[in-house]
């Protein structure tokens, strides 16, 4: 039996946007409460990024029905709030298994849908994807494709959103359509003269265009949750031949009451529900250890600034900022600007602290470099969710921090293996008056505080093996990893010592001591391998002649897709298992290669002889 | 005697800032053309930024007159403009030494002089420096220093430049005097939305206005080569209390006939006259061979699109452009936006040649790897200036590019030795369709080729050792040097093979063969030894387990003065005799430690029991 024509449309019921097209107004007003439904009812239970999704729920579906995906490009910035995108684009059924491994992406993802143009998550890119993008329907003559960027009014403080905007502005004939999705926040309130430029737009004060004055045309502002007018400026925008911001305003967390009464971050974010949760093994996060101790901190030295890249909470800054408001800073999403800053910052006598997450330094590598460790800067770089981060993907796992910070000359960087050694580290960073350091720790909660045993020149031995085979240098959180292959080792007589550098860079000389007694050093981490602490490990000891081969454990260089930590580290082979069987092979050879070796004689040079074999 | 009062100043008596501000308006008008002379004079014959310190002769003179250095903080975005300043405050007897090994820095330097606050030399930085200096001040009650950042209009093109804006406005009561250098130009005329925006003021046509727009105020334009104007503005600006762009309208090359009448860039760098130059050895340049072969595809592959961020006559792009106006991209300072957009350019359908110099890749980490190579965009990245660049100084060697490129999963690397490999790398990159790849190349000329003997598997053999002893494993530009050090060895009777990879990333599985022959590997490039590719080469060998130890020769991770490109690879121990020396040793070494070993023998663990000598 058909259904009625007044049943309400089901999400699951949409194979493609062209179903949604086919819609009437009446069945598309009747649809949007379905999705925010579906949204608030699956990704409370599954976790991710609520807030964001449910202030587009309008704005997608109005997207969607003028525009025609996949022909038209519809691309977004950051791409967590592309839920009802795919909601839209025949994946309703799924979303239960966001964010889960094998399930849908908590991103656009290219491998799900053809409607999924990129996979960006870091912010503010977006508008060169779309320039380029719409460049190449220019040269190609595909003139007949839209191209449509959907942007945030936080993205637009990423000084790449700038660049884009100049160029976008000065390249007619190649129109791109800009979407500027205004809910007046990232995590908190946006930061700086464009929010309040666009407060001014809102309310129709504005005496000097910001858009208009770059060269490009400005459509609204359009109630960002009104269908109709929505799809009436997008038709416009479609039409017009040009760049053109369409000035949309939206409400995060709209129509869901716990994430609209949310002033934190109006649900940005959710945790999955789980049995059992929340609390783990009930030890605080790394990050609530972090800002509790840089609040202590920061009573007692009046010259400490924190500053934060749109993440004041996420950083666990908020303690700092509720007793420190003058000196808490908030640049916006400017990882580059946050660096440089707090460099100017310290040039003038302050001590800053960045807090940032280590996927983010990508952003400020050149100002890492240039800025803070060629001045000499003083200045204390903070990077949470180092390591494997697991749900959101390839892009949010920390696993690259370490190969940059080890390329800077005169940075010394922490990897603190637990709550006490964070503080410590952070103690011991803030008082370093003579260049930039950095400390790195990962998400998640910190576990029980692992002791050391004795320290040998500022290295913490955390296990003194019986016999001298294998030095283990553990890295940051690998700490309890560490111990379980000691473990492990030790079952099959194998003597093991395990040491924790805490500081990580300079390589401390004390490993080259600590190695000499040693038939093999293995080190562990969760970073890349490439250029990460292992690999500087590997190189100290080399470099000091230091006889004993050197075998690094971390993460393989390549997109980790998401999936929890424990199973990213499972097929990474970073458990403790997996890398004691491989050292207990190795110790094998090694004892095999230590026996006496055919000795090489050294002859005269003859020349055309015989080259050597391949 | 005393000099007559209408005696012309001399720049060499200003001892001071002090000195300039004693001066009646009349000495000051004298002193400007002699100092103009003295510029040109010791310029063309030092070489170095001819064209953008002619442009601020009379601004520099101004901002010293109005504010109070080093009280006053006067920050120099890039830095290279900085001449006059160094004459202002008392360095003008120097000048003659400038950029040379010893000499005065081409950029600000802390060493030299306390007015120079910061020696920044990358573009766009110094906004943020500006604003967290200002606040510092604030923070610290040091109100009365004035923090003044002069940034060029070509600098604003770059996003960070924008993050600091957005900042600076938002923070009242800590002002910064934003000096807008506006020349039209950077090498060549500023690209995008926000020249045609400054042209708009400066003509008076403008109806919208960017930085009241954003919060800021706006004095100007300022004719920036009258002093009475720019002071009066100045001063004004500095009595303002908050903060303000001052808009002034300068000539790049002013005064100089050959600078005015130079279109391409205004002779923004010159280089030095010495005699029998120029030439060299004939050879063209790394950057021409690439130009002219790129110049050939672009007929051959009308997919083909040459990007540059703002200098298209430094990276070899100029018959390109000629060739091809419609596929060429100017998109200004702006490294971030020139990869994504070229990611965008290739999702269309287009193959993007992105031409930067290599230290400037430090500025695109994030969008090579998250926008580029996980969406395995196929587009070629050309790394200019790439090792040891010399005179300009630590921020300008490219040293970096190789350990960052490592790190990126999926992106090959080539780094040709010569003119051949160059153009041969180059075809191979642009046939590459399933994701990025980079090649790099020094500054200078490309010297003779260099034909390889044999080819293993991809491998170029350069030299064959008649004795397995030694496997040298060439990088890029190092192939000169790698075969004068295999000369050097066989002199003492070592068997030396010669090989170059060409394409260093992946490291190429023939390598892991051709070390089996061998009792020791070493590699030699002139990137920083920290991730480059000889730690790449030794993790890769060590993965494969192939026996022989790897030496890896490179750049020492610090911050390199500067100096000719011969002194520096001279102090950084990376020249043939050096590394053949220390090769001879550590195959002695090698030999000795082939030797019998004593055996380690397995026992059982015994609780308690002495723990390893450190």
């Amino acid at each position: 039996m058909k259904q009625t024509p007044l049943a309400d449309p089901r999400p699951a019921d949409i194979k493609g946007p062209e179903d949604l097209r086919a819609m009437s107004p009446g069945e598309v007003r009747r649809l949007v409460p379905e999705i925010r439904r579906l949204l608030v009812d699956t990704v409370t239970r599954t976790g991710g990024h609520l807030g964001p999704n449910l202030g587009v729920v309008e704005l997608s579906v109005a997207l969607h029905r003028v525009f025609e995906s996949p022909r038209d490009a519809i691309l977004w910035d950051t791409g967590h709030q592309s839920y009802v995108h795919k909601i839209l684009t025949g994946r309703a059924g799924d979303l239960g298994t966001l964010r889960r491994r094998g399930g849908l992406s908590g991103y656009p993802s290219r491998a799900e849908s053809p409607h999924d143009v990129i996979e960006n998550s870091h912010a503010s890119t977006v508008l060169s994807w779309a320039a380029g993008l719409a460049r190449a329907h220019g040269l190609r003559g595909e003139r007949d494709r839209a191209v449509v960027a959907v942007i945030g009014d936080g993205a637009l403080t990423g000084g790449m959103a700038w660049e884009a905007l100049n160029n976008i502005a000065a390249a007619p004939g190649r129109p791109v359509i800009v979407v500027l999705n205004d809910n007046t926040r990232s995590y908190g309130p946006t930061a700086g003269g464009i929010a309040e430029h666009l407060a001014a737009l809102r309310t129709g004060t504005a005496r000097d265009h910001l858009f208009e004055s770059l060269g490009l045309a400005r459509l609204g502002p359009v109630d960002g949750h009104d269908i109709t007018a929505l799809e009436t400026a997008l038709r416009h925008a479609r039409d017009l031949g040009r760049s053109v911001v369409v000035h949309c305003v939206t409400e995060k967390g709209r129509g869901h009451a716990p994430a609209e009464q949310d002033e934190a971050d109006r649900q940005h974010a959710v945790r999955p529900l789980a049995p059992g949760r929340p609390g783990g093994d009930g030890s605080p996060s790394w990050t609530a250890v972090f800002g509790r101790e840089l609040a202590r901190l920061g009573a007692e030295r009046p010259d400490l600034v924190a500053v934060t890249a749109a993440m004041l909470h996420p950083t666990g800054l908020t303690e700092f900022a509720g007793r420190h408001p003058d000196r808490t800073l908030d640049v916006g999403i400017a990882e580059q600007h946050a660096v440089t800053t707090a460099a100017g910052l310290a040039l003038g006598g302050m001590h800053p602290v960045v807090a940032i997450y280590a996927t983010f330094l990508n952003r400020a590598y050149d100002q890492l470099l240039l800025d803070a460790a060629l001045h000499r800067a003083p200045l204390t770089l903070v990077l949470d969710r180092a390591g494997v981060t697991g749900d959101d993907g390839p892009s949010h796992n920390g696993m690259w921090d370490l190969s940059l910070l080890n390329t800077v000359p005169g940075l010394r960087v922490a990897a603190p293996r637990d709550a006490a050694t964070l503080r410590r580290a952070l103690r011991e960073a803030v008082a370093v008056h003579d260049g930039p350091t950095a400390v790195r720790f990962p998400k998640g909660t910190t576990g029980p505080d692992i002791p050391a045993v004795d320290t040998v020149r500022g290295v913490d031995v955390l296990r003194r093996g019986e016999l001298a085979d294998l030095l283990l240098v553990s890295v940051g959180a690998m700490g309890g990893t560490c111990l379980e292959i000691a473990s492990l080792l030790a079952l099959d007589g194998v003597g093991v010592t395990v040491v924790d550098p805490r500081w990580i860079k300079p390589v401390p000389q004390a490993l080259v001591e600590l190695s000499l007694g040693h038939r093999l050093v293995a080190t562990v981490e969760d970073n890349g391998r490439a250029g990460g602490a292992g690999a500087a490990v590997a190189q100290a000891l080399g470099d000091a002649g230091a006889p004993a081969p050197v075998r690094t454990f971390g993460l393989p260089q390549r997109f980790l897709d998401h999936g929890s930590r424990a199973e990213i580290l499972e097929s990474a082979g970073l458990t403790a298992p997996r890398i004691a069987d491989t050292l207990a092979a190795a110790l094998l050879y090694s004892r095999a290669a230590a026996a006496p070796a055919p000795l090489p004689v050294p002859r005269p040079p003859v020349p055309g002889s015989a080259v050597p074999p391949h």
